[in-house]
Formats: structure tokens, C-alpha cells, sequence
């Protein structure tokens, strides 16, 4: 089986090592950056091909072998190569969370006959898993809740917060407005805002706080209440509206020594530094998803709760493990056919189909990331 | 008496006010800004001279009729201004607060027979008078401390702060060292550090941290241990240090969006917007300097305190009453020839001058300023 990664940084990589393991795998990886290239195929000896993914034309080319895609590269890009991997009529899991709606590529997608899953992460990915198994088995969805955020083990002032990407993703997490569902209304509230203190098992007291990161399940699940929130180390988010309120994030260029200037650019060059995730420093991950519903006359609270660590062994951040390991692993699953759905399909929709949730939390475990569920 | 007041910002159109109330006294006021002489002109009827005050012909020019100048002037000016007025031959009381070494000009100002007071604020400026009194009368001054600060009289999140005058002067304040004296030795302690909590009457609870702002003092003090910590409402200092060492406050310039960015020029310009005083907001004066040491073989500790409000009849703000009527008492001691050492003279040299601090005290008693000293 052929398969072509593309974007070969921290969650690319660790996908294509993930894959490369299998010997019935054939991996190609491919990147702008020869350095990147060039260091997998001396650890792992993985073919590569450099190539401006940029362009719609190279992603049509370094596909044409494919038997199946997976697309890692950076949100910007992640629209415009998903259509072009669509249009090579190719099919693919996506892990590049593009703002975009996916859903506009949905007749490309049936009209090519192709499997085109998305936001195939942890969140989004593993809780929309979750949130379609659950709608699946039980007769109504009242509440559902996200709890998510990856942190470094170490905490260092100020901001007790670094990420293995670009601090402008984290920044539009921090300023986009949060759209929730309230009564089966969408509400709509500042991103940061909604500060509430959550005590976590192995980790201690975080805060969680409003980000706009219901992404598909605002249009695919039947839920009348409906949250996402990001979990940081406590006063974290009030040091980020500070920053925000004060313009700091703002697009709008202000002039500075004769010269505009766009304060969100600068913010993003200085806290890159701040937030950089060096070079054997750790991170964890930790979600937990809340479920609440009625089944056959019964009321349930069902509660979800992921923890996973930097792995030591494989010098593998956990952000790259969970969201890179849920990738790998739904790959196979579409290239095995377990699931086959046409179209453009947020990871809901694998939830919903039989077996694919029990073999995430088989290959999740094998890979030492152990999703605990507790019903109440 | 002719007096030409050099600059009509906040504190000096305050000081233009104060000494046009006086008969006898023939007030000019000079400034680059059409609007702000001729908002003058026309509340008080006072002269005024539109002048580039950066050009030293400009400040000769102006001060040739005048029995005594005061300069007003941007900090950033100061050094340059003072210099030009000594040249001109004329007395001189300085609030302009320039970063420069005054004494520099001390030499100057003795061959011409000039006395120039300098420094000639609350803090620097009265806390300097303080430590001169305190000084002329006791027989040893161990320990001299002053805490100061100017404060909005609301608290507005995040900064709880605003000034009456530019940002950057503040932000100096943030990052400029903090030259202290310990045990006869000058000690350099980071600026915003070593924050203590303070309650004081009418106030409440306010930190206190290291500023550099001794001055002349680490000079002509001696005194073993000297310490300057400016207030503010707690959690000001930890929020300046954060900006600071994440590089918002470097002059260093970063490359964004391709050209070269000051970071701290586009953080005084925003942090202006949100410091601003604006327009009937109140501000409030709290200073209080404690003196330690030995006096006929007995130890003491006099404590003086300022506390000075925003003064609603005349839309005065604190800053510019504590600041501005110390300079035009200090200007009529000087015309009065109540002072009249030559050369450079910080606020100290009229301490130890009899009279000169009594007469200060009268002064603000006529103003609604009010110094309690206690013995403890």
C-alpha cells in the first residue's frame, strides 16, 4: 500500500514513523524543507520528494500513486491541498485544521468517490470520535463538553505555556470568537472568556476557558448544549486579554516610527520565543468530554478523560502522539475499508460507524494512550 | 518680575497658572503648540511666544528679558535647555526630569553667576528637600527611604494605572537598572524588583518596587543605605516585568513582516491609549519617605507623608499640583533671594538652606498640600 504524507513537521513526522513501522506500508513523505526530508530518510529510511505544496499542480503530482493521502501541512495551506487531493480523486485523512468549512468539499469529494476524513486529531478528532459514538448508541444528546489543551510538565513564568507549533494558531485560538450552542441556540461569546478552575488527576488545578473549537459537531451533532474549552495553567487566559484588550493581537497595523506595523505580527515573533517547546522539554496532553443525555427513559452522564505524556523513548511530544497517532490509525482504517463513507466526513462520522471506535482505543493502547470512560 | 515658563504641558501650564495669580509677576509662556498658548492667553491672560525650543537660539532668544526661567520642557530636552538658559546668564528652577548628569553644568553655571535648581518635582524635588532638612539638622542619617507614586483615583483593569504624561517616560522607569545604596555601596537591583505591599490611610493596599530614582541623592546624601521604590496598585509590577522580559519594552529592533520593529515604540503607543488620564478623571499624589539614623546619641525615624488629590475646582490634576507648585514655591525662593547658592543646585542644597523648607510647607498649605512629618 502506497501512502503520501504531506508536511513533514511535528505532527507529519510522527505520522510517517507511526506508518513506516508496517511493512506492508509503503511511505513517501513530502516537504518544501530538505532538512526535514532528509532526516527521516536517514532515521527511518522512508522514501521523500520535496515539493511547494503551495501549489495545487505538485500536490496533484506527488499524489498520483497514492492509495491513500494524508495531508499534515500547516492550516493555511490545508484547504486548498485537501481539494486538490480530492480532485486527484485520491482519499484522504486530514489532520491540517484549516478554517475553512469542509463541507464545501463535500460533492468534489462523492462526485470523486472519495473518502475524505478531516479534522482527524485529538480535539478536534478523538472527542468528535467520542461525540458520534455516544449519539450512536443512546436516544438523546442533552449536553455535550470539551475540555482540552496540551501544556508543557514544566511550568515557567509568566505564561506557563509552550506549544510544538506556531504561536499564531495558539493566538487565533485566544482571539476568534467562541460559538457555542446554548438551548439549541448558537451563542456566541469572547474567546478567553468563561474562566472556570477544573482539578485534573496526575496534573493538579487548570483553568479551562471559551475557544471557538466545536468546529463540525455545531452542524452535525443533535446536541441543545454544546461547549469547547481550553485548558491552560490558571491565569493564563487573563494574561492573554490583557495582551488582546490592549491590542497586542490586533490585525489592524498601528503606526510606529513612521511605519505601520501590525501589533498580532509582533506579539507572534516575541511569544514564539516564549513559547517554544525546546529540545527535550515535555509536554502532556489532557482532555476530558461530558456527555450528558436521556437513553431508554434513563438519564446518563457519561465522562471521557484522555492523559498522555511526552514519550521519552521516541522523543515524541504528546501533542504529536495524540493528535498524529489518531491519524495513523484512522488511515488504516480507511485503507482497510473499515470505513468507506463517500465525501467529505469529520471523524463524527467514524464514531458512528461499528468498529472503528473500539480499534482507535486498540491502537491508541498498543501506542501506550489509554482513553478512560466513566459512566454516571 | 518677568518669568518665562519654557513648555506648557500638564505641569507647566499648572506652574504658568500658579505664578500668573500674582500680581507682581509678569508671566510668559513659551511652547512649540499654537493651541496650547492660546488656550493660555485666553483663560489667564498671559504672554505667550510660539518657539522650537530643541534649537538653542530659540531658548536664548526667549529668555533674554526674563528675571527667571523655569523649563518645562520634555525630559528628552531637558539637558539641552538648562544648558542654554545657564548660557544665557539667567536663574533658572528645572522640573524637566532629563535622564543627563546636571552637575555637568554645574562649572558653567558658577562662571555665570547662575543659580539653577533642578530636579525640582515632588519625587525628585521634595523627598529631596526632606533628606537636605533632615540632613542639616542631625548629627547621622543611616537609612533613607522614599516610596512614591501617581495614581488614578479609579481602577480600571488590567493596569490600574494612568499617567498624566507620556508612556515611555514611564516605561523607562520599568527598565532602566535601579542604582540603590547598601551599607555605603551602590547596589543594582533590576528595575520592578523587590515588590512589597504597603497599606496606606485613604488608599489601601499598594506595592511598592525598585525604581531608579535617587538621583542626585546617591550623590549628596550620606546616608549608608538609600532606597527609591515607586507604587502602584498590586499586580502592576508583576504585568510590567512580563512585557519587559518578553521583549515588549526592547529598543532592540525585531524583523516583522519584513521591516524592522521597536518593540517598544509600538508598546508605548498602545499603553499611551490605555494609560491615558483622560479628560475629570482624578488622580491622586502618596509619597512617603522614612529617614533613619543618630541624632545626639539617640536613634530616631521621622516619617513624612504626602497624600494630595485632583483638584475639581481648578481641573488640576495631582501630578501636576505636587509637581508644579513645588517648582513655582521654589521659583519665587529663588527670585525672593531666599535662595541663592550658585550653580547647580538640586531640591536637597534648599533643605539645608534655612527657611527654604518651611517655606515650602507654607506654600503648599496655601495650595491644599499637606506634609505631616512624625518622630517615631
Amino acid at each position: 500500500m502506497k501512502i503520501v504524507v504531506l508536511g513533514a513537521g511535528l505532527v507529519g513526522s510522527a505520522i510517517v514513523r507511526d506508518l513506516a513501522a508496517e511493512p506492508d506500508f509503503d511511505v513517501t513523505a513530502v516537504d518544501i524543507d530538505r532538512t526535514l526530508l532528509a532526516g527521516l530518510a536517514a532515521e527511518i529510511g522512508v522514501g521523500t520528494t520535496r515539493a511547494d505544496l503551495r501549489e495545487p499542480e505538485a500536490v496533484s503530482r506527488v499524489v498520483s500513486g497514492a492509495d491513500l493521502v494524508i495531508s499534515a501541512v500547516p492550516g493555511c495551506m490545508g484547504f486548498a491541498t485537501l481539494k486538490a487531493i480530492i480532485s486527484a480523486g485520491k482519499n484522504v485523512v486530514d489532520i491540517s485544521f484549516f478554517a475553512e468549512d469542509p463541507f464545501l468539499l463535500d460533492d468534489l469529494a462523492r462526485r470523486k468517490g472519495v473518502t475524505a476524513v478531516v479534522d482527524c486529531g485529538v480535539a478536534p478528532g478523538l472527542c468528535n470520535i467520542i461525540a458520534g459514538r455516544v449519539q450512536a448508541e443512546v436516544d438523546q444528546i442533552d449536553r455535550y463538553t470539551c475540555y482540552v489543551g496540551g501544556l508543557p510538565a514544566i511550568r515557567r513564568w509568566p505564561y506557563e505555556y509552550q506549544a510544538g507549533f506556531s504561536p499564531s494558531d495558539v493566538l487565533e485560538e485566544y482571539i476568534r470568537p467562541a460559538r457555542m450552542v446554548e438551548n439549541g441556540q448558537e451563542v456566541v461569546y469572547p474567546a478567553l472568556s468563561a474562566v472556570e478552575l477544573i482539578d485534573f488527576p496526575l496534573v493538579g488545578t487548570l483553568e479551562a476557558f471559551n475557544t471557538d473549537g466545536l468546529r463540525t459537531l455545531r452542524r452535525t451533532l443533535k446536541a441543545a448544549n454544546m461547549r469547547e474549552k481550553t485548558l491552560r495553567y490558571p491565569g493564563h487566559a487573563n494574561l492573554m486579554r490583557i495582551f488582546r484588550e490592549s491590542g497586542f493581537f490586533s490585525e489592524e497595523p498601528v503606526v510606529v516610527d513612521e511605519q505601520p506595523v501590525r501589533p498580532i505580527a509582533l506579539a507572534s515573533k516575541l511569544l514564539f520565543e516564549q513559547w517554544r517547546l525546546g529540545e527535550g522539554e515535555h509536554d502532556f496532553t489532557v482532555m476530558q468530554v461530558l456527555i450528558e443525555g436521556w437513553d431508554r427513559g434513563h438519564p446518563f452522564l457519561r465522562r471521557f478523560d484522555l492523559f498522555d505524556r511526552y514519550d521519552v523513548a521516541s522523543h515524541t511530544t504528546s501533542m504529536a502522539r495524540t493528535t498524529g497517532y489518531t491519524c495513523a490509525i484512522v488511515a488504516r482504517q480507511v485503507l482497510d475499508g473499515l470505513f468507506d463513507e463517500k465525501g467529505v466526513c469529520p471523524p463524527e462520522y467514524l464514531g458512528r460507524t461499528p468498529g472503528c471506535y473500539e480499534d482507535l482505543l486498540a491502537g491508541y493502547a498498543r501506542r501506550g494512550i489509554h482513553v478512560v470512560e466513566q459512566a454516571f
